[in-house]
Protein backbone atom coordinates (compact mmCIF):
# COMPACT_ATOMS: atom_id res chain seq x y z
CA UNK A 1 0.00 0.00 0.00
CA UNK A 2 1.32 3.54 -0.63
CA UNK A 3 2.07 5.32 2.28
CA UNK A 4 0.47 8.46 2.05
CA UNK A 5 2.40 12.28 1.90
CA UNK A 6 3.04 14.31 4.69
CA UNK A 7 4.25 18.33 4.05
CA UNK A 8 6.33 19.55 6.68
CA UNK A 9 5.81 23.00 6.18
CA UNK A 10 7.46 24.18 9.50
CA UNK A 11 10.31 23.83 11.64
CA UNK A 12 9.61 20.69 14.01
CA UNK A 13 11.73 20.46 17.02
CA UNK A 14 13.22 17.05 18.56
CA UNK A 15 10.53 15.14 16.15
CA UNK A 16 11.20 11.31 15.56
CA UNK A 17 11.35 11.38 11.94
CA UNK A 18 12.05 7.66 10.89
CA UNK A 19 9.13 6.87 13.08
CA UNK A 20 7.05 9.85 11.54
CA UNK A 21 8.52 8.13 8.13
CA UNK A 22 6.95 4.70 9.01
CA UNK A 23 3.81 5.72 7.94
CA UNK A 24 3.97 8.86 5.88
CA UNK A 25 6.44 9.66 2.72
CA UNK A 26 7.78 12.63 3.97
CA UNK A 27 7.95 16.19 1.64
CA UNK A 28 10.41 18.28 3.55
CA UNK A 29 13.08 17.88 6.27
CA UNK A 30 10.73 19.81 8.92
CA UNK A 31 13.85 22.13 9.47
CA UNK A 32 12.92 25.46 8.30
CA UNK A 33 9.23 27.51 7.45
CA UNK A 34 8.41 27.01 4.01
CA UNK A 35 7.19 30.03 2.13
CA UNK A 36 3.93 30.28 0.77
CA UNK A 37 4.73 29.75 -2.96
CA UNK A 38 6.42 26.48 -1.94
CA UNK A 39 3.61 25.28 0.40
CA UNK A 40 1.42 25.60 -2.74
CA UNK A 41 3.83 24.11 -5.10
CA UNK A 42 4.05 20.97 -2.91
CA UNK A 43 0.79 20.33 -1.38
CA UNK A 44 -1.02 19.00 -4.63
CA UNK A 45 0.13 15.70 -3.68
CA UNK A 46 0.05 15.59 -0.12
CA UNK A 47 -2.99 13.97 2.14
CA UNK A 48 -1.06 15.99 5.02
CA UNK A 49 0.21 19.16 6.34
CA UNK A 50 2.34 20.07 9.15
CA UNK A 51 2.44 23.68 9.86
CA UNK A 52 2.64 26.47 12.43
CA UNK A 53 0.90 29.76 13.54
CA UNK A 54 3.06 31.82 11.41
CA UNK A 55 2.12 30.23 7.87
CA UNK A 56 -1.30 31.79 6.17
CA UNK A 57 -3.59 28.88 5.08
CA UNK A 58 -5.64 30.88 3.72
CA UNK A 59 -8.49 29.82 0.94
CA UNK A 60 -5.69 29.80 -2.21
CA UNK A 61 -3.21 27.48 -0.28
CA UNK A 62 -6.15 25.19 1.08
CA UNK A 63 -7.25 25.39 -3.04
CA UNK A 64 -3.62 23.84 -3.69
CA UNK A 65 -4.35 20.33 -1.93
CA UNK A 66 -6.71 18.88 -3.93
CA UNK A 67 -6.23 15.71 -2.00
CA UNK A 68 -5.49 17.15 1.27
CA UNK A 69 -7.17 15.50 4.71
CA UNK A 70 -5.59 17.03 7.84
CA UNK A 71 -3.83 19.64 8.96
CA UNK A 72 -1.72 19.26 12.52
CA UNK A 73 -1.50 22.89 13.76
CA UNK A 74 2.11 23.12 15.69
CA UNK A 75 0.73 25.55 18.49
CA UNK A 76 -2.56 26.46 20.27
CA UNK A 77 -3.98 29.46 17.98
CA UNK A 78 -5.60 29.07 14.54
CA UNK A 79 -6.31 31.94 13.23
CA UNK A 80 -4.56 32.01 10.68
CA UNK A 81 -5.98 29.05 8.83
CA UNK A 82 -9.48 29.26 7.42
CA UNK A 83 -11.09 26.57 9.24
CA UNK A 84 -14.89 27.26 7.77
CA UNK A 85 -13.63 26.52 4.31
CA UNK A 86 -11.29 23.64 5.34
CA UNK A 87 -14.06 22.33 6.98
CA UNK A 88 -16.18 22.44 3.86
CA UNK A 89 -13.64 20.47 1.87
CA UNK A 90 -13.94 18.39 4.58
CA UNK A 91 -10.16 19.05 5.83
CA UNK A 92 -9.78 18.28 9.83
CA UNK A 93 -7.65 20.70 11.32
CA UNK A 94 -6.04 20.33 14.44
CA UNK A 95 -4.19 21.74 17.50
CA UNK A 96 -2.13 22.14 20.71
CA UNK A 97 -4.65 23.18 23.13
CA UNK A 98 -3.44 22.60 26.68
CA UNK A 99 0.06 21.90 26.09
CA UNK A 100 1.12 25.19 26.12
CA UNK A 101 -0.80 26.61 29.01
CA UNK A 102 1.29 26.37 31.75
CA UNK A 103 4.18 27.64 29.33
CA UNK A 104 2.35 30.32 28.26
CA UNK A 105 1.47 31.40 32.14
CA UNK A 106 4.88 31.85 32.89
CA UNK A 107 5.80 33.87 30.03
CA UNK A 108 2.62 36.30 30.50
CA UNK A 109 4.10 36.66 34.15
CA UNK A 110 7.43 37.25 33.16
CA UNK A 111 5.87 39.88 30.76
CA UNK A 112 4.41 41.43 33.90
CA UNK A 113 7.33 41.46 35.78
CA UNK A 114 9.70 42.17 33.64
CA UNK A 115 7.44 45.78 32.30
CA UNK A 116 6.55 46.74 36.21
CA UNK A 117 10.55 46.49 37.08
CA UNK A 118 12.50 47.09 34.01
CA UNK A 119 14.47 44.42 33.90
CA UNK A 120 14.71 44.87 29.44
CA UNK A 121 15.58 48.69 30.60
CA UNK A 122 18.14 47.06 33.03
CA UNK A 123 19.81 44.43 31.49
CA UNK A 124 20.81 46.44 28.38
CA UNK A 125 22.48 49.60 30.65
CA UNK A 126 24.40 46.60 32.28
CA UNK A 127 25.46 45.00 28.99
CA UNK A 128 26.20 48.52 28.18
CA UNK A 129 28.38 49.42 31.03
CA UNK A 130 26.86 52.01 31.66
CA UNK A 131 26.34 50.90 35.70
CA UNK A 132 28.52 52.57 38.36
CA UNK A 133 26.42 51.87 42.07
CA UNK A 134 23.21 52.08 43.46
CA UNK A 135 20.55 54.74 43.16
CA UNK A 136 17.70 54.83 44.98
CA UNK A 137 16.13 56.28 41.45
CA UNK A 138 17.65 54.29 38.57
CA UNK A 139 15.14 52.07 36.71
CA UNK A 140 12.68 52.93 39.52
CA UNK A 141 9.69 50.02 38.78
CA UNK A 142 6.55 49.59 39.62
CA UNK A 143 5.34 47.62 42.67
CA UNK A 144 3.98 44.29 40.89
CA UNK A 145 3.27 42.37 44.57
CA UNK A 146 -0.49 43.54 46.37
CA UNK A 147 -1.60 45.26 43.21
CA UNK A 148 -4.79 44.88 40.74
CA UNK A 149 -4.40 42.52 37.94
CA UNK A 150 -7.40 42.79 35.20
CA UNK A 151 -7.68 39.31 33.05
CA UNK A 152 -9.26 39.96 30.21
CA UNK A 153 -10.40 36.53 28.08
CA UNK A 154 -9.99 33.99 31.12
CA UNK A 155 -9.72 31.05 30.12
CA UNK A 156 -7.50 28.51 31.03
CA UNK A 157 -4.40 30.57 30.06
CA UNK A 158 -5.77 33.58 31.88
CA UNK A 159 -7.13 31.32 34.98
CA UNK A 160 -3.16 29.89 35.08
CA UNK A 161 -1.99 33.56 35.14
CA UNK A 162 -4.31 34.14 37.86
CA UNK A 163 -3.12 31.36 40.17
CA UNK A 164 0.68 32.44 39.92
CA UNK A 165 -0.58 36.06 40.91
CA UNK A 166 -1.89 34.94 43.96
CA UNK A 167 1.50 34.48 44.85
CA UNK A 168 1.97 37.96 44.80
CA UNK A 169 -1.19 38.72 46.67
CA UNK A 170 -2.96 40.37 43.67
CA UNK A 171 -6.29 41.06 43.27
CA UNK A 172 -7.50 39.91 40.23
CA UNK A 173 -10.20 41.06 38.47
CA UNK A 174 -11.49 39.51 34.91
CA UNK A 175 -13.98 39.77 32.01
CA UNK A 176 -15.29 36.95 29.64
CA UNK A 177 -18.25 37.02 27.71
CA UNK A 178 -19.99 35.55 30.18
CA UNK A 179 -18.65 34.73 33.80
CA UNK A 180 -16.72 31.85 35.49
CA UNK A 181 -18.94 29.53 37.23
CA UNK A 182 -19.26 30.93 40.91
CA UNK A 183 -17.38 28.38 42.89
CA UNK A 184 -14.56 28.33 40.29
CA UNK A 185 -14.40 32.70 40.83
CA UNK A 186 -13.40 31.73 44.23
CA UNK A 187 -10.82 28.83 43.57
CA UNK A 188 -9.02 30.95 41.70
CA UNK A 189 -9.67 34.23 43.58
CA UNK A 190 -11.41 35.49 40.56
CA UNK A 191 -13.63 38.58 40.65
CA UNK A 192 -15.63 39.57 37.49
CA UNK A 193 -15.85 43.08 36.75
CA UNK A 194 -17.11 44.63 32.82
CA UNK A 195 -14.89 45.43 30.53
CA UNK A 196 -14.76 49.43 31.59
CA UNK A 197 -14.61 49.10 35.58
CA UNK A 198 -11.42 46.77 34.57
CA UNK A 199 -10.10 48.48 32.35
CA UNK A 200 -10.45 51.82 34.94
CA UNK A 201 -9.63 49.49 37.89
CA UNK A 202 -6.49 47.59 37.33
CA UNK A 203 -2.63 48.68 37.65
CA UNK A 204 -1.84 46.01 34.98
CA UNK A 205 -4.31 44.48 32.35
CA UNK A 206 -3.01 40.81 30.53
CA UNK A 207 -4.98 40.00 27.36
CA UNK A 208 -5.69 36.51 26.81
CA UNK A 209 -8.51 36.14 25.02
CA UNK A 210 -8.23 34.12 21.33
CA UNK A 211 -8.39 36.18 18.42
CA UNK A 212 -12.14 35.59 16.97
CA UNK A 213 -14.06 38.84 15.00
CA UNK A 214 -15.51 40.04 18.06
CA UNK A 215 -12.05 40.53 19.82
CA UNK A 216 -10.25 41.69 16.80
CA UNK A 217 -9.52 45.26 17.66
CA UNK A 218 -10.91 45.02 21.32
CA UNK A 219 -8.76 47.57 22.60
CA UNK A 220 -8.55 50.76 20.85
CA UNK A 221 -7.51 54.41 21.56
CA UNK A 222 -11.05 54.32 23.38
CA UNK A 223 -9.97 51.42 25.72
CA UNK A 224 -6.27 52.88 26.19
CA UNK A 225 -7.78 56.45 27.27
CA UNK A 226 -9.84 54.60 30.16
CA UNK A 227 -6.90 53.11 31.42
CA UNK A 228 -4.99 54.49 34.52
CA UNK A 229 -1.98 56.58 32.98
CA UNK A 230 0.36 54.26 35.13
CA UNK A 231 -0.99 51.11 33.36
CA UNK A 232 0.73 48.29 32.48
CA UNK A 233 -0.75 46.46 29.52
CA UNK A 234 0.64 42.72 28.52
CA UNK A 235 -0.74 41.30 25.26
CA UNK A 236 -0.56 37.18 25.12
CA UNK A 237 -3.34 36.58 23.14
CA UNK A 238 -2.99 37.72 19.20
CA UNK A 239 -1.88 40.79 18.30
CA UNK A 240 -4.63 42.20 16.44
CA UNK A 241 -6.47 42.23 19.54
CA UNK A 242 -5.01 45.69 20.26
CA UNK A 243 -5.39 48.44 17.14
CA UNK A 244 -1.81 49.62 17.54
CA UNK A 245 -2.50 52.22 14.38
CA UNK A 246 -4.79 53.84 16.92
CA UNK B 1 19.27 76.36 69.82
CA UNK B 2 21.39 75.74 66.77
CA UNK B 3 20.30 72.89 64.45
CA UNK B 4 22.03 70.35 64.10
CA UNK B 5 23.58 69.70 60.39
CA UNK B 6 22.80 66.85 58.66
CA UNK B 7 24.74 65.90 55.10
CA UNK B 8 22.56 64.47 52.24
CA UNK B 9 25.10 62.48 50.97
CA UNK B 10 23.12 60.45 48.05
CA UNK B 11 20.38 61.15 45.92
CA UNK B 12 16.95 61.57 47.97
CA UNK B 13 13.73 60.35 45.14
CA UNK B 14 10.60 62.40 46.76
CA UNK B 15 12.12 63.55 50.13
CA UNK B 16 10.36 66.41 51.82
CA UNK B 17 12.89 68.23 52.12
CA UNK B 18 11.34 71.81 53.62
CA UNK B 19 10.59 69.02 56.20
CA UNK B 20 13.76 67.77 56.79
CA UNK B 21 15.16 71.15 57.19
CA UNK B 22 12.81 72.79 60.33
CA UNK B 23 15.25 70.24 62.19
CA UNK B 24 18.27 70.07 60.09
CA UNK B 25 20.90 72.50 58.58
CA UNK B 26 20.79 70.54 55.61
CA UNK B 27 24.39 70.26 53.64
CA UNK B 28 23.80 69.03 49.96
CA UNK B 29 20.72 68.97 48.17
CA UNK B 30 19.97 65.20 48.28
CA UNK B 31 20.15 65.37 44.43
CA UNK B 32 23.34 63.12 43.69
CA UNK B 33 25.29 60.82 44.80
CA UNK B 34 28.69 62.66 46.61
CA UNK B 35 32.01 60.96 45.91
CA UNK B 36 33.99 60.39 48.93
CA UNK B 37 36.24 63.09 49.17
CA UNK B 38 33.46 65.38 49.28
CA UNK B 39 32.10 63.32 52.21
CA UNK B 40 35.04 63.76 53.83
CA UNK B 41 35.37 67.24 52.91
CA UNK B 42 32.03 68.00 54.55
CA UNK B 43 31.47 65.57 57.50
CA UNK B 44 33.42 67.56 59.86
CA UNK B 45 30.90 69.98 60.74
CA UNK B 46 27.71 67.04 60.39
CA UNK B 47 26.29 65.56 62.87
CA UNK B 48 23.99 63.38 60.84
CA UNK B 49 24.49 61.41 57.51
CA UNK B 50 22.29 60.09 54.33
CA UNK B 51 23.82 57.72 52.53
CA UNK B 52 22.81 54.86 50.17
CA UNK B 53 24.67 51.61 49.92
CA UNK B 54 27.09 52.37 46.92
CA UNK B 55 28.68 54.43 49.47
CA UNK B 56 31.37 52.85 51.19
CA UNK B 57 31.81 54.19 54.96
CA UNK B 58 34.88 53.16 55.99
CA UNK B 59 37.21 54.19 59.07
CA UNK B 60 39.03 57.21 57.58
CA UNK B 61 35.10 58.16 56.40
CA UNK B 62 34.01 57.99 60.22
CA UNK B 63 36.94 59.59 61.50
CA UNK B 64 36.79 62.43 59.20
CA UNK B 65 33.18 63.24 61.84
CA UNK B 66 34.09 64.18 65.14
CA UNK B 67 30.81 65.53 65.79
CA UNK B 68 28.99 62.79 63.63
CA UNK B 69 25.97 60.79 66.02
CA UNK B 70 23.90 59.27 63.18
CA UNK B 71 24.73 57.23 59.88
CA UNK B 72 21.21 56.85 58.37
CA UNK B 73 21.78 54.27 55.39
CA UNK B 74 18.73 54.40 52.55
CA UNK B 75 18.87 50.82 52.02
CA UNK B 76 18.62 47.28 53.54
CA UNK B 77 22.11 46.33 53.42
CA UNK B 78 24.71 47.45 55.34
CA UNK B 79 27.98 45.86 54.64
CA UNK B 80 29.79 49.22 52.76
CA UNK B 81 29.26 50.84 56.78
CA UNK B 82 32.35 49.51 59.02
CA UNK B 83 29.88 49.09 61.43
CA UNK B 84 32.08 47.31 64.48
CA UNK B 85 34.07 50.77 63.86
CA UNK B 86 30.93 53.08 64.21
CA UNK B 87 29.65 51.46 67.19
CA UNK B 88 33.10 52.07 68.65
CA UNK B 89 32.94 55.68 68.17
CA UNK B 90 29.50 55.56 68.98
CA UNK B 91 27.83 56.27 66.07
CA UNK B 92 24.17 54.80 65.34
CA UNK B 93 23.50 53.35 61.94
CA UNK B 94 20.07 52.42 60.68
CA UNK B 95 18.83 50.82 57.49
CA UNK B 96 15.86 49.98 56.23
CA UNK B 97 14.98 46.75 56.79
CA UNK B 98 11.37 45.11 55.76
CA UNK B 99 10.21 48.07 53.92
CA UNK B 100 11.92 46.25 50.72
CA UNK B 101 11.31 42.93 51.09
CA UNK B 102 8.25 42.11 48.82
CA UNK B 103 9.98 44.83 46.10
CA UNK B 104 13.12 42.60 46.21
CA UNK B 105 11.20 39.43 46.08
CA UNK B 106 9.53 40.75 42.72
CA UNK B 107 12.42 41.50 41.32
CA UNK B 108 13.67 37.92 42.02
CA UNK B 109 11.10 36.51 40.92
CA UNK B 110 11.41 38.59 37.56
CA UNK B 111 14.73 37.64 37.15
CA UNK B 112 14.10 33.66 37.29
CA UNK B 113 11.35 34.05 34.76
CA UNK B 114 13.67 36.19 32.90
CA UNK B 115 16.14 34.27 32.93
CA UNK B 116 14.59 31.05 32.10
CA UNK B 117 11.95 32.22 29.40
CA UNK B 118 14.96 34.74 28.15
CA UNK B 119 13.19 37.61 27.99
CA UNK B 120 16.27 40.10 27.84
CA UNK B 121 17.56 38.26 24.68
CA UNK B 122 14.12 38.21 22.99
CA UNK B 123 13.37 42.11 23.69
CA UNK B 124 16.57 43.22 22.25
CA UNK B 125 15.83 40.50 19.20
CA UNK B 126 13.00 42.03 18.71
CA UNK B 127 14.01 46.15 18.93
CA UNK B 128 16.50 45.10 16.57
CA UNK B 129 13.93 43.94 14.01
CA UNK B 130 14.81 40.50 13.95
CA UNK B 131 11.74 39.02 14.29
CA UNK B 132 9.85 37.40 11.20
CA UNK B 133 7.01 35.22 12.61
CA UNK B 134 7.11 32.12 15.01
CA UNK B 135 9.35 29.19 15.50
CA UNK B 136 9.05 27.09 18.44
CA UNK B 137 12.58 26.61 18.74
CA UNK B 138 13.24 30.61 18.48
CA UNK B 139 14.25 31.78 22.24
CA UNK B 140 13.19 27.96 23.45
CA UNK B 141 13.13 28.28 27.40
CA UNK B 142 13.57 26.20 30.36
CA UNK B 143 9.68 26.10 32.30
CA UNK B 144 9.23 27.39 35.61
CA UNK B 145 6.37 25.96 36.66
CA UNK B 146 6.55 22.70 38.47
CA UNK B 147 10.20 22.74 38.68
CA UNK B 148 12.70 22.99 41.93
CA UNK B 149 13.56 25.85 43.22
CA UNK B 150 16.89 25.90 45.96
CA UNK B 151 16.80 29.00 47.97
CA UNK B 152 20.01 29.58 49.87
CA UNK B 153 19.21 32.14 53.04
CA UNK B 154 15.93 31.84 53.56
CA UNK B 155 15.11 34.52 55.72
CA UNK B 156 12.21 37.41 54.87
CA UNK B 157 13.05 38.21 51.31
CA UNK B 158 13.64 34.31 50.74
CA UNK B 159 10.20 33.75 52.19
CA UNK B 160 8.83 36.21 50.50
CA UNK B 161 9.68 34.79 47.13
CA UNK B 162 8.91 31.12 48.13
CA UNK B 163 5.28 32.50 48.21
CA UNK B 164 5.43 33.44 45.03
CA UNK B 165 6.76 30.27 43.80
CA UNK B 166 3.58 27.82 45.46
CA UNK B 167 1.66 30.05 42.60
CA UNK B 168 3.80 28.26 39.93
CA UNK B 169 3.56 25.03 42.10
CA UNK B 170 7.73 24.60 42.31
CA UNK B 171 8.82 22.23 44.80
CA UNK B 172 11.05 24.99 46.94
CA UNK B 173 14.13 23.57 49.12
CA UNK B 174 16.29 25.76 51.58
CA UNK B 175 19.30 26.33 53.35
CA UNK B 176 20.04 28.37 56.39
CA UNK B 177 22.78 28.08 58.99
CA UNK B 178 19.92 26.21 60.89
CA UNK B 179 16.55 25.17 59.74
CA UNK B 180 13.01 27.38 60.08
CA UNK B 181 10.72 25.93 62.51
CA UNK B 182 8.54 22.93 60.96
CA UNK B 183 5.40 25.02 61.19
CA UNK B 184 6.93 27.96 59.08
CA UNK B 185 8.25 25.21 56.69
CA UNK B 186 5.21 23.94 56.34
CA UNK B 187 3.42 27.11 56.12
CA UNK B 188 5.54 28.24 53.65
CA UNK B 189 6.32 24.84 51.88
CA UNK B 190 9.31 24.79 52.14
CA UNK B 191 11.76 21.67 52.64
CA UNK B 192 14.89 21.87 54.41
CA UNK B 193 18.22 20.65 52.34
CA UNK B 194 21.60 20.17 53.19
CA UNK B 195 23.66 22.96 51.11
CA UNK B 196 25.73 20.48 48.81
CA UNK B 197 21.86 18.56 47.92
CA UNK B 198 20.24 21.92 47.24
CA UNK B 199 22.67 22.46 44.61
CA UNK B 200 22.61 19.06 42.66
CA UNK B 201 18.80 19.15 43.07
CA UNK B 202 17.31 22.32 42.14
CA UNK B 203 16.78 24.01 38.82
CA UNK B 204 17.08 27.17 39.62
CA UNK B 205 18.99 28.55 42.51
CA UNK B 206 18.39 31.97 44.54
CA UNK B 207 20.91 33.17 46.51
CA UNK B 208 19.50 35.77 49.66
CA UNK B 209 21.55 35.60 52.29
CA UNK B 210 22.76 38.48 53.73
CA UNK B 211 27.08 38.87 52.89
CA UNK B 212 29.04 38.33 56.15
CA UNK B 213 32.56 36.83 56.26
CA UNK B 214 30.67 33.70 56.32
CA UNK B 215 29.13 33.80 53.09
CA UNK B 216 31.62 35.77 51.15
CA UNK B 217 32.24 33.45 48.06
CA UNK B 218 29.87 30.78 49.67
CA UNK B 219 30.00 30.07 45.47
CA UNK B 220 32.70 29.05 44.17
CA UNK B 221 34.06 27.33 41.21
CA UNK B 222 33.31 23.88 43.44
CA UNK B 223 29.77 24.69 43.46
CA UNK B 224 28.62 25.89 40.27
CA UNK B 225 30.17 22.33 39.18
CA UNK B 226 27.83 20.28 41.50
CA UNK B 227 24.96 22.66 39.88
CA UNK B 228 23.11 20.94 36.79
CA UNK B 229 24.28 21.48 33.95
CA UNK B 230 21.11 23.51 33.03
CA UNK B 231 20.80 25.19 36.53
CA UNK B 232 19.81 29.05 36.39
CA UNK B 233 21.22 30.99 39.24
CA UNK B 234 19.95 34.34 40.27
CA UNK B 235 21.85 36.59 42.92
CA UNK B 236 19.63 39.04 44.21
CA UNK B 237 21.95 39.52 47.41
CA UNK B 238 25.61 40.80 47.45
CA UNK B 239 27.81 40.58 44.69
CA UNK B 240 30.75 38.80 46.83
CA UNK B 241 28.79 35.84 47.52
CA UNK B 242 29.63 34.54 44.33
CA UNK B 243 33.61 34.60 43.63
CA UNK B 244 33.17 34.94 39.92
CA UNK B 245 36.85 35.27 38.96
CA UNK B 246 37.20 31.42 39.79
Amino acid sequence: MNKPSLLLACPLPNIDLPELARSFTLIGAGDRRMERDEMVALLPNCQAMICNTSQPVDRAVLDAGPILRIISNFGVGYNHIDIAYAAQKGIAVTNTPDILTDATADLGFALILATCRRVGEGDRYCREGKFTGFEASLFLGQQVYGRTLGIVGCGRIGQAVARRASGFSMKCLYHNRKPLEKSLEQERGLQYADFNSLLEISDIILISTPLTPETRHLFTLEQFQRMKRSSVLVNISRGPVVKEAD
